[in-house]
């Protein structure tokens, strides 16, 4: 059995924690049940674990995320990036491709696509397995999960069964309902319809006879290739709609989008993460810093404060649902990243009238992993290793670093760093335009020994 | 006539952007008329000039105000600083002797003292001409300033006039009185009472007898180095009830202590000063932001949000009042501070677990001025010049120095560095203990050309 799980977004609502290479699902800000803070794709990927399903999983996301989830998942699991954003529909199905290109998975084994990041308990995965066995009974072409609706909300696509089914465990589907109005959501319910909940489970050649209908490709190199000839449309119109069989599972328990400060504020395990204070005059308010420097509040009620290098948000809970549009007006650098040998932190960046840049940077590498052999066109680097031990090349001279040495890369200057243990530097950039992209890779391996 | 400007004060009010050495007078959060910003204590210097008063003002104040109070108001102004912290009698007298025993102030010279930070008009700085005038005229040995009161206070202390000289610009004082109940506050408004306003005039020679009552001192330093005789208490208890004639010079108009987030919040010249946003859907919120990193305002109401390089305040404004207890749980080393030569702030500190410290700091010298030749025991540090010119002396020798120069200084090496024009420096310290103590200093003079 194979689980594609969707991991997308652009990270506005939840700023400043998220960003473009943050979404929401990487924030480290919910508990494991032995105590481990973890990040809501950590957290599915335990559930998975968890529930016994025996699954194998393949993360469909952007570029911009990889190096994120290797960071979090660790190198075991499958990244399959789209070349370009389009939307569901071709996401899946490029993930599929891979799975039956690449992976050489058969056209009989079952694949559950579902999103990397609801908040559910154990049933949920409980029903993902009896999706499965729906599907390997040939229940239906496609098998997908309806939540059990808790009040009739308008926020959500309806499925609805057929009539006679309610109470079966495994139930045939009538339609699909758009987001529907007030009135017409209580009688949906009335009708025993489900909230859609985004997972869907076929056979993979179910998925491949709908990815030959517009790509025919001899491997997964050439259908990534081809990828902006699907349609810019989402799985459910795609698929779902047109399907000739569809049933659905119910699943009835915790099922939360924390997508908003108001929706995540709810299951934070403490009322202050991160340096700060909560004066006892406040009132259902919420902190989450990431900063080193300390967040004191003092008698505000219903406020979330979130504080991260990329800024910081004071926000009353009940209008935490409309600021994405306001963080816009703040798309800056990014400030923090983690990346696939560790993270970095900006510390200071400063423009100087004649255009002259200056950014200062914390860079934590994870030990055994390196930063590749690169050269920059435009900036110089002092980098100051204060803690840790590692190798440094510089213009082909690999020699051992630790604390107090310093190194000065000047620009064409070819350089690399690799950590024994985990390593500290301090990096100074200057030139006349500091941009991640001004860097060029090139070949290199670290010897053994020095 | 002598002006001594008193400037005291722990900063914990006006947290995070006030600290023990960045007392609330010295945050540059008001507007001068040509629209410049300026602190509290460069608005009154301003004032006294307007006034057009012709006084000679000398600063008392501690040792650790000295570098900020020269980086605000330029060489050109006195500063007497206490050895030791005791009260405001000591203070003034210290700064009285200064006058007299240093400075060569004749015995007849009056001598006005008052506060570096109420927040008034111009007026005030009339009615403290009418003073000096008043002690010119021997209305009394002593006078002072009597605040008009607008509402019967309990916060202030009281300064009753002799019946029927209710009107005169210059009345002859019945009595003090302590902070009142709020009945007897409304009884003392009946009686014509005016609130202290802690700005005394008197002649030099009448200050030098009550000195020296206590310290009979050759020369300024040996009062100086005798100051812990002088008994711990205030000017009023000490002078202002003991003397044998008091007058005082009534004052009509704006007198505020902007000593509350709430009380500075109606001053600010704009509702959002640094790098930030207020929604729209915000009411009655203000932003001070000194750092980098943008601060966003949703919808919150009554609420001030101040950040610094010490940390993040979000208050509710009725709450400031209160909020000094619990900044005393912040107490860390000062993340910004105004020197002599220009000022630094801290970028970035880490402590490792095994004891090791790194720290990192930007550093601005404004131009012509230089950091002291000096060692340190226990830090290394790494210098990277970002901007500006200077000349660097490192054991001995001494190179000029530019953007892309990188300076390792290591335990115990003699450093120093002067800028030639404003100089930019990040600052990478490495060592088993950070303080700013760590610091020996060796004469030394930069030559005039390299």
């Amino acid at each position: 059995m194979q689980i594609i799980l969707l991991s997308g977004g652009s990270g506005k609502r939840l700023w400043p924690l998220s960003n473009g290479t943050r979404s929401k699902q990487f924030l480290r800000v919910l508990k494991s049940p032995s105590g481990e803070y973890e990040s809501m794709v950590q957290r599915v990927m335990r559930q998975i674990g968890e529930a016994g399903l025996e699954a194998e999983v393949t993360i469909a996301t952007s570029e911009t995320q990889r190096e994120a989830i290797t960071n979090q998942l660790g190198g075991g699991v499958a990244v399959v990036t789209e070349p370009e954003r389009r939307d569901t529909f071709p996401a899946i199905a490029l993930s599929a491709g891979w799975l039956a290109l690449e992976k050489g998975c058969s056209r009989d084994e079952v694949v559950v696509v579902m999103p990397c990041d609801p908040y559910t308990e154990v049933r949920y995965f409980e029903t993902v397995g009896r999706m499965v066995e729906a599907v390997e009974a040939d229940a239906a072409e496609l098998v997908l999960m309806g939540v059990e609706p808790t009040a009739p909300s308008t926020k959500f696509g309806y499925v609805v069964p057929q009539s006679g089914e309610q109470g079966l465990s495994v139930q045939r589907v009538q339609r699909f309902t758009e987001k529907p109005s007030r009135e017409r959501a209580e009688e949906l319910l009335r009708e025993g319809a489900f909230w859609n909940g985004g997972v869907f489970a076929f056979r993979l050649g179910y998925m491949v006879d709908i990815i030959e209908r517009y790509i025919h490709a001899a491997d997964f190199a050439e259908l990534r290739s081809r990828y902006g000839e699907f349609p810019k449309i989402s799985f459910d119109y795609e698929v779902a709609e047109k399907a000739h069989s569809v049933a659905v599972v119910p699943y009835a328990g915790a099922w939360k989008d924390l997508g908003t400060w108001n929706s995540l504020a709810e299951e934070l395990p403490e009322n202050c993460m991160g340096n700060g204070y909560i004066d006892a005059k406040c009132e259902n308010t919420h902190v989450v810093n990431e900063l080193e420097l300390p967040i004191l509040c003092v008698g505000v009620k219903d406020v979330i404060v979130a504080a991260s290098p990329d800024g910081i948000l004071v926000c009353d809970k009940s209008a935490s649902e409309g600021m994405k549009s306001e963080v816009e007006k703040f798309d800056g650098r990014p400030m923090y990243e983690e990346r696939r040998w560790g993270t970095y932190r900006v510390l200071g960046q400063t423009v100087y009238p004649d255009g002259h840049h200056s950014l200062t940077k914390l860079l934590h590498l994870n030990a055994g992993c390196s930063i590749s052999y690169q050269t920059h066109a435009r900036r110089e680097e002092v980098w100051t290793f204060v803690d840790g031990e590692g190798l440094l090349a510089l213009e082909g001279k690999v020699t051992r670093v630790g604390r107090g040495d310093v190194a000065h890369i000047r620009r064409g200057e070819h350089h690399a760093v690799k950590a024994l243990t985990d390593l500290e530097i301090i990096e100074v950039q200057s030139g006349d335009e500091l941009v991640e992209e001004d860097i060029k890779r090139y070949p290199f391996e670290f010897p053994e020994r020095v």
